[in-house]
């Protein structure tokens, strides 16, 4: 079930990856390149930092093809997939919630501290676009987007809270994952920011 | 044999990736700094994604000195190599298509799947511009340039399939080589692009 | 002693590192995020580059703690230490000096030749920099700053020849760190640059 619920979050991933640099004029092939960075680069970063080896997507060779799938669904339905704005900012927002959560879970699974298992969940969730915004000469999005990052940081702090007063693994994942969630929205449907430093 | 080109290969590399800059005015060190990057980053790379360690320059240090060579070509006989243009972008070719396939021929041989490899194949080759122009703040060259890192894709999936069929390996890969630098010159010659999504 | 200057140097990296994209209009969490990879950045790639896990960070969540307090330092007292620009210019020079050779070191403890010493000592002082210049979507430190990476490197190569002769550890490192600290101050009291290749 979990495992079914990566796989299709990669997918999205990918597809929402891929559509991000539209207005760039890139090819098919810049097009697919960057989706995939975009849905591999956050784990790969996780993995790499905590030294967990091999990376999800070269050990099990289905999440490489999820990432085909969503870049294929992009090529064909190209038009279509573009008005799905909102749909897909749904699911971005889905797929970050349970990325952060489950990079958190992998960190605590291998003996690291809740802070470091903070970090590396963001990270998992968010630094996949941070790269792909790096490659592609734009601001990153965790810099310009209301509230992304920091709902997903609020998220693992959640997480690891109520996993510290012992509440019942399935339960907190609902709960953390909906907060992130709950708070992308909101800030996006009332346009709220993080105070800037003046 | 082999490793005397591998050799050869980095020096070219270095001289090329120093050279791509020369329009923005960086220093000596800015121009070393960027000839290095450009000849050490994607092999590094794939090394750290595939978590192959040591590096290949940290382990055996003839490549560091084959990448200072270059730099030292290219700074005492600079106006001279940037009138080379065509002869550089004929070694580029050369460079990019010889690494893809060490590079597919290193993760066959760690044992990971053919898709992991041709991937791993063109990273190798390419991830090291694409590095420096995110570094020096253009986009990156595979977003711009006629058909390149597809080039090294192809060549990558015909190594393989080649392989597949049980061709004998030193020709196999003259073979692929010689798709990459043909796709790369008919491309370059005839402007030729793959499709842009709109 | 060493290990207590170790975390005063992360506390300082973290501010100028906050600090450097003052006129950017990022948020709090973003002048957060970007302090927090101006801190981490060179060590991490120095040690991901040499395989040398668990990275100094992960496993010492001093130097997290160390960070954080540099973060909130500089929320708490923005208009205070904006305006202390000279003494943060001397930390700074200060701490790059430092983190320089304590990356020497480490590649010699760990048996890295003297080559590979040099050049991710320099790594361990900019990298984050460069990191978090390229993010934000600036040209990295070291290709516009009055010679920065080269003094790093001009020190390392200083320590590891003093090393190589046999002085005593203790006054290699302060004469090394002293050359970093003097060409930087020169460099920038005097204006001088390296020759642009033309």
């Amino acid at each position: 079930m979990q495992y079914a619920l990566e796989l299709v979050g990669t997918y999205f991933f990918a597809i929402s990856g891929a559509l991000a640099v539209q207005n760039k004029d890139h090819d098919l092939f810049g097009v697919g390149f960057t989706g995939f960075i975009t849905a591999i680069g956050g784990g790969s970063l996780r993995d790499i930092l905590i030294g967990s080896y091999p990376l999800v997507w070269i050990e099990n060779v289905n999440f490489l093809y999820a990432i085909f799938a969503g870049l294929i669904t992009t090529f064909l339905f190209f038009p279509y997939v573009t008005k799905l704005r909102k749909t897909l900012f749904l699911f971005d927002s889905l797929g970050i919630a349970f990325f952060t959560i489950l990079g958190v879970e992998k960190c605590l699974a291998l003996g690291l501290r809740p802070e470091i298992a903070a970090i590396m969940g963001m990270f998992s969730a968010v630094m996949g676009g941070v790269i792909r915004d790096t490659l592609t000469n734009e601001i990153p999005i965790l810099f310009r987007k209301e509230i992304y990052a920091s709902a997903c940081l609020a998220g693992a702090v959640l997480y690891l809270s109520l996993d510290h007063i012992g509440l019942v693994r399935n339960l907190n994942l609902l709960v953390s994952i909906g907060l992130i969630i709950i708070i992308r929205l909101v800030a996006v449907k009332f346009k709220l920011n993080l105070p800037i430093l003046k």
